[in-house]
């Protein structure tokens, strides 16, 4: 997916929707990477991430790559478009230990109305990551929104 | 699934695991109902659960929804188990509006070492609900152990 | 999803997508109920069904699944659409002994483009089933496809 | 996953177990690679593979990939084990049109119990292939198990 590159308009439209999630905020999740049909999230780990065994909730794994899947997605979509993840499936596959929980996620299918990603979670420290989730989603692109859809696509 | 009653001893051990998920009490994740095979989260609306157009963002979905299958799931295995969800599958199908979002999950399957779980997801108002999501997963029944697994089962 | 009923022409539409599938015909699958949103698709055990153990092949499980689950779509879409299949995800709960294997799929969501569809496969003889899968899937409706469509959505 | 090389005992039990599996002798499906943690899976079009478009149905593509992820699995089992999928995700990409259908599943993990595969599906002729759809799965390591489990794991 590396072949185009990512226009300044499609940067500014997933940064400013980045910034309008107010649950990225919360977690303290940052836009590590952004680049045509790629996206990578990541968050630090503090006691406020944990599940019952003291690693990284699985739903902070899967928000993140769900999020890091719908921003690969739509660095790809045209202008004016809004994108909606529509399903994802996440495979937990270790441990996800601190301190840091990266996503990256990358575009598999670029269609024009269904767009295809995986993401991959890593856990660890940078150099010595396991590789603890992945992912498969389908986003959609709604033209012509200005805004927030109503209903289900 | 509601033919078996919860025994004392599932009860205290499905609580005792959900009050150590640090991440429950960032978003302020309730524990509405436990039954045999039943599990029921729900969490309230703020403009930090939100995502870019305002509503519920999907990793809140996914985490109650992800959630609510393990507990239902660990609510009806053994004494000295241990849970862990190893994998979901979630289609959202609508957007997720407050004031409260409410994750309902039940036992599909009860394996002796797999528990297959469904959880649908509804927002809105009671009695007023919308059905945005639904769950498939897997949880897996690990015995023996006394705290964290270390590795991938 | 039985409070329309229906028409003529979306009957006509399903039996006639269905009689060009020509796996359909190898594998001797029937379609034994079409209803507003439901489809049931049903066929006989014999030797050439199998997997390793002597049980209904996997395959053959997700194939009527994800067909059911096709026409089940299918059936709440408008004339001059087509309908594909976009993703589905099943999980396989008990082998799935003979003499036979019915897939009844419903719809859960009806989107204009998207409807998602959940199916249920049982085997065994009539009055006494196993429950051996389980499947939620994403269908998409084309509009103005006179045939098939030749790229992805 | 090439680390390792496949042992004569596992590449004897998988092919056994592929050899008794009458599904792919009705469909003609080959084993055509298999090696430690790999296994690619082909078939040829025909009329009797088709969906109401002409193109290989999903059935076959879901077959395929899903039977090449159960042996991939397999391959990296001890002895005297028995493989199940217990699920699988399929993402459908793009029309699968002929004259073949490949599927190519990979190890994602390896663990003790579960093992987590990918596989991806390719139409086309060779040199020339389509990307038509992308599966995650999990299959289950059973084991002491002489011949077919009678139960849900």
């Amino acid at each position: 997916m590396a072949v185009m590159s990512l226009s300044a308009e499609a940067e500014r439209r997933v940064r400013d929707s980045f910034a309008r999630q107010g649950f990225m905020k919360k977690l303290g999740v940052n836009l590590v990477t952004l680049d045509y049909g790629v996206c990578e999230l990541g968050v630090d780990f503090d006691e406020t991430m944990t599940q019952q065994h003291g690693f990284f909730h699985a739903g902070v794994t899967a928000t993140i790559a769900d999020n890091a899947s719908g921003y690969a997605a739509y660095s790809i979509m045209p202008e004016n478009s809004t994108v909606l993840t529509t399903e994802f499936k996440l495979n937990l596959l270790a441990p996800a230990k601190g301190p840091q929980l990266l996503a990256r996620a990358e575009v598999v299918k670029p269609g024009r109305t269904l767009v295809i990603v995986k993401a991959d979670v890593y856990s660890g420290e940078t150099g010595r990551e396991d590789h603890v989730a992945t992912l498969l989603a389908t986003a959609i692109c709604l033209m012509g929104k200005d805004g927030a859809p109503k209903h289900a696509p």
